[in-house]
């Protein structure tokens, strides 16, 4: 099997090969589009194309699409790399989008972007919604289930958050939440005086800037308890230590809001919009991902295109301690170490892992990793050599990369490159379990889908792959993401039903994680993403 | 004599008054302008009008002149408005550009403003020069002058900054500045391992963005060292106290910028635009003012727009931490207290003093004063009854505001109103000094010659006007701006030569500070404005 390895910065050339090098002439006619159509591809560009591209599409992990660019492609060229993807990660798109959509869709790009609205704190606001009045939450959970090892699961294509109880293998709930949700978090309360109820509520945050609170304690029909917006396009959400505060980041407006965790009610809201590390002006900075520091009353917030780390204090929110931590371009996703004081995150695009010192607030190190690493919840365990180590898989080249991340215990081993595992194809998983010998990694960016179908296992101790999985084998679904139940005793993985996203036909399969073997398959989940196991997410089990 | 007293709320009635009312229909024809005429009504606009309406016209200290608001003006209301000003605090015009001029400005403002260009870093630093190496900066003066007596003397139509000596009262240089210089300040080296040349060098910020650096040890010919360019439109300068930095805030682009103080190389931006105190996003949130903390290693940075204080801590400029202290909008000049803990800014159009506490880097107290406070430099000093306290003039109505200061010895009194003096007119500048019985204020926003030429001086124990000064009677001159001398002894005010910018005809006034008597006149300076003695401002001897 031949080795997938592009960087962005050679996708152009790839896209030039896998379109023949089809040119048109820039002195054409001006694309046009009819009010309707314009407006169907609009909508179509943002739930598909400005994640990677950016709403106004100035590019990010994706290549800039603007009409300069755009019209020397022309129509035919954009129609084939929308239709068939390339090699260098981008996906395909015609088993979504009819042919008249992609064409719209190409001519759109050639046309000037929108500009975006702005949105005010008083207009998020008026999407706040109660559902259940915090007066009538209850003092003990509705039912005998063990909510502890609930999952909570993203239903991609369905707006939908599930409930699965990890014990039966149930699906107790399908709750509606923004468009394609991205991440959700649950409370930690890191101060210990609501022990009882620590991960009770779970926030949800849209790709359309829409946040929900999920109260597990409730009956299903009750669980969804307060709504509201914050964004047009979003991307992650955190909830502060003492349980006061839920933080939001969107990618449009380029901004954070912090909002009451009762109510959700939006309260302070703040911009990213900046200088990146370059000294150049970036008015769409996108918040990349959020998360509560467990040892300090602070938020992590990337700030994508600045290339920075925002560490929020949230003691004082109207006296907003922020301290802007230098890094590098395109910060994604991340996690901390086993002792909570190191935040890792890849750098996509710069093809490195930033780790910030979150008790001094400045950065602690960059590790050159190889092309897009892409974590996902990320994972930490004890290597016999190196001791405590991180890995991440790479979007970009399958590899998993490994590194030492106890800089007091062994400080000549931290943030240095342990080792690398080189897997069948590109990733965007990795997951293992204090008490499995074993690490996961995905393998969802193979366009063949016999690797993408497939997720692969390797031992931490000969740090060799001991098994290849084959999750599924039906056409046009993947695998992908994989979450440890609260004692670690099960592995599951998520199976993408691609080509009928909108129906639930996708599943989960749950693996015996000292065996291997398959033990379930929970059916009837629509585009199952995400999953977040209650116990090992508020205590940092990975 | 009618007292003044018109706040912003009132500004679109007064000059309804004021121009009888004349309204166009808004279906005219599209106002338009030759290329040439749109570019020299551009560089108008910029110079005087941009200061209190912004480049994009969004309004600020001034009205929103928008084309949707100016089209129903229409251009002879308008132009009225540009000729003879208005009572609420506008100039008149008419003095200063021709009616054609004030014609092209009036279609201007109907048309679309032109979108600003954005500066990156890499702009700045092609503007960075140096004039003198520092290796051949001299290691003790090259004169025999008292220079800690030097004037630093900004004349303002001229693009100069002219070194008066304060013992002698000769001009020793006209030094080449920005334009329009706003304000110039001096190094204050809080650490006192080079006590020596304290106050020695002085960095100048033109309303043009260009940052100039003078070295007071220099022959004439050699005192400018330095320069860069850090903005289109600026204001606001400070020298950090370890003597490494200096940092200068932009109007447009909205952002600050910390320099090598040596050699002024632009070093890191950071972003101002962000959401203002009541969650609504401003793209033009300019930076009025910057000051360095006499007790922290931090810069005090005044977001005009957003109504927040920055307080930038400089001790480590790649992971830089910035505490945001929402306040209130319209945020403009201020000053600290004795001690040095607490910054007093005026929120002119939210008519508050603001004050923040820079130890605990929050917000202390707002205090209720009246229309449009403006201290400038500002005064602080003892009264018998209330302990410390500081005190402002007002723009908008002929009032000095006196409030306690010291909320350690005096609690009982801190930031609450303890006096109020009633002056002739509304004015620009108050100023004191810790050896001298008197308060000295300016009328400079009255209308009428003989009280816009004259600064009335009330004693700090009776609290009653002892003198009104007619510092000139000259037509079209105006009286503003005190500065004592380094021993106090002396007390200069500047004298504009508004209908005569461009050429010397300027001059400042020197008076003798305890019999209130003209002791010399220095002339031979152009629309000289601030005035800032090495000694009393390194030692914050207001």
């Amino acid at each position: 099997m031949k080795k997938i390895k592009y960087g962005l910065s050679v996708l152009g050339l790839a896209v030039g090969m896998a379109t023949g090098g089809v040119s048109m002439s820039v002195t054409a006619a001006k694309p046009t589009l009819s009010e309707e159509d314009f407006k169907k591809a609009e909508l179509h560009y943002f739930q598909r194309c400005a994640g990677c591209h950016g709403v106004t599409r100035k590019g990010a992990t994706g290549k800039n699409l603007e009409p300069e660019n755009m019209l020397k492609k022309g129509q035919k060229r954009l129609e084939k790399i929308i239709s068939l993807g390339t090699e260098g990660g981008m996906n395909n798109f015609d088993d979504l989008l009819s042919k008249k959509e992609i064409a719209n869709l190409a001519t759109f790009i050639q046309m000037e972007p929108p500009v975006p609205p702005e949105m005010t704190l008083s207009q998020m606001r008026e999407h706040t919604k109660e559902y259940v009045a915090p007066k009538d939450y209850p003092t003990k959970p509705k039912h005998n289930r063990n909510w502890q090892n609930f999952f909570v699961v993203i239903e991609r294509d369905a707006g939908k958050a599930a409930i699965v109880d990890g014990d039966t293998k149930e699906i107790i709930a399908h709750i509606n939440t923004g468009y394609a949700v991205h991440v959700i978090k649950g409370t930690e309360h890191h101060k210990k005086d609501h022990v009882d109820d620590v991960g009770r509520f779970w926030y949800t945050i849209g790709r359309d800037g829409k946040v929900n609170k999920i109260d597990l304690w409730q009956t299903p029909d009750k669980m969804l308890v307060a709504e509201t917006k914050m964004a047009y396009d979003a991307r992650d959400i955190a909830v502060s230590g003492d349980g006061k505060y839920v933080i939001a980041g969107g990618y449009w407006p380029s901004h954070f809001v912090i909002m009451d965790a009762v109510t959700l009610n939006p309260l302070k809201v703040v911009s990213t919009r900046g200088y990146n590390t370059k000294g150049d002006y970036v008015n769409e900075a996108r918040v990349a991902a959020i998360y509560t520091t467990p040892n300090e009353s602070t938020f992590m917030v990337a700030v994508k295109e600045l290339g920075q780390m925002w560490q929020v204090d949230y003691t004082d929110i109207d006296n907003l301690r922020i301290d802007h931590i230098d890094s590098s371009e395109f910060l994604h996703d991340g996690f901390f170490d086993p002792s909570g004081r190191y935040f890792q995150i890849a750098a996509n695009a710069s093809n490195k892992m930033v780790v910030v010192d979150t008790k001094t607030r400045k950065l602690e190190s960059m590790i050159d990793v190889d092309s897009l690493p892409h974590p996902g919840p990320g994972a930490n365990w004890i290597d016999e050599e190196c001791g405590p180590v991180g890995g991440t898989t790479h979007l970009g080249t399958g590899l998993v990369s490994v590194w030492g991340n106890d800089p007091i215990g062994h400080p000549d081993k931290a943030w240095k490159l342990c080792y690398e595992v080189e897997t069948d194809g590109p990733g965007a998983f990795i997951r293992t379990h204090e008490t499995s010998q074993y690490v996961w990694a995905d393998q969802l960016k193979h366009p063949e889908p016999e690797i993408q179908q497939s997720v692969q296992v390797f031992d931490k101790k000969t740090h060799e792959i001991v098994k290849t999985i084959r999750v599924t084998e039906e056409p046009g679904k993947a695998a992908l993401h994989m979450e440890f139940n609260d004692d670690g005793s099960e592995v599951w993985v998520s199976v993408w039903n691609r080509k009928d996203a909108k129906n639930p036909s996708g599943e989960i399969v749950v693996y015996d994680a000292k065996t291997l073997k398959e033990k379930h398959r929970i059916k009837g989940l629509t585009t199952p993403t995400g999953k977040f196991n209650v116990y090992n997410r508020i205590h940092h089990k990975t």
